[in-house]
């Protein structure tokens, strides 16, 4: 029933997560037409997994990979997007995100609360094969689009390919045909100059 | 192996489906601050499925819904947003779409071709709990959010009561519970002149 408070608070969750719209990365769309905002990478990312599963380096539960991807970003409705090349930022972003998860998954009702904020640890903790192929797509996307976008993100902040390297690396852990195919964007996105050697 | 066939289309699949990102529709953000694109629109409905599983009518599996809610609106790409409440353009929609569904999941490599279209025409046909339960949601929100927003695409476009009915109606397939919900948001945005008797 409409009055049953779990169903008011799902749909005040539902209306709480349409923020997540408008928080904008630095990241471009593929066609550069403008900077992506974080519920539409969600989307990209969670499809993805669909496709991509097929690669993981270990059999992984597509649909749950699909799933956690789905939530993986809601904490910056609190903490905001970091990017991933600014290092100050990125020191106390693990305590922020974690405050802001507290807030978030908060408002979730019913058993649901539970196992999503479960997934979310899960996928922060990159221990599990899922939880690994997950951050492989969470950090092969954006960089698949300034490759395509001709460094959208990478041109006007000057990052080079050993940041990329540093921040991207975790992509071999949850594939290893992912990575082989980072390298080679990278290698080509210097020779072709969008981003620094 | 990065020059593995179904891989290469794998990922030109990801980059195609970018695009979703850059299809307007006629409704708005929940604050009211510009139109929904079709991808933060999808990640948005496969994440509702997930917190208003308890609520469909009959057991659902969530992350099946989630799934589906994640592709039911790629045909976009190819045949662009229909607006509910165009007569003209809903007439020939269906046709429309059915080309566009043969391109577009055309496109996806291996056994998630056939995979991913089952699951398309599932939604489209209505007649699964699943699906029934996906259309809920795909109605619900553009109408929760034009409840948010004080009729940011009902007033524009001198919507009455009686389309949104005529349309939305099938809420009631997939959850009661939402119907309820729908109908008081209704009567209420008509008080409100948000929306026409």
């Amino acid at each position: 029933m409409p009055n049953d408070e779990s169903f008011q608070q799902a749909i005040g969750f539902i209306a709480y997560i349409d923020q997540l719209k408008g928080v904008i990365r630095k990241n471009g769309l593929f066609d550069g037409s403008r900077p992506e905002n974080t519920a539409e990478h969600s989307w990209h990312a969670a499809l993805s997994a669909q496709l991509l599963a097929p690669f993981a380096n270990e059999p992984v539960d597509a649909d749950r990979v699909s799933k956690m991807l789905l939530i993986h970003d809601l904490i910056e409705i609190e903490a905001g997007d970091t990017f991933a090349y600014d290092p100050e930022a990125r020191a106390t972003q693990a305590a922020i995100e974690e405050q802001a998860a507290d807030i978030v998954f908060g408002l979730i009702p019913g058993p649901e609360q539970k196992e999503l904020r479960a997934l979310w640890d899960e996928f922060e903790a990159r221990q599990t094969p899922d939880a690994k192929f997950a951050k492989s797509i969470d950090r092969f996307l954006p960089l698949f689009s300034n490759y395509q976008n001709e460094g959208f993100s990478w041109l006007p902040n000057n990052v080079s390919k050993e940041q990329v390297v540093e921040v991207c690396w975790i992509i071999q852990e949850g594939s290893q045909t992912l990575w082989t195919l980072t390298e080679q964007m990278l290698d080509d996105g210097v020779s072709r100059g969008w981003l620094k050697p």
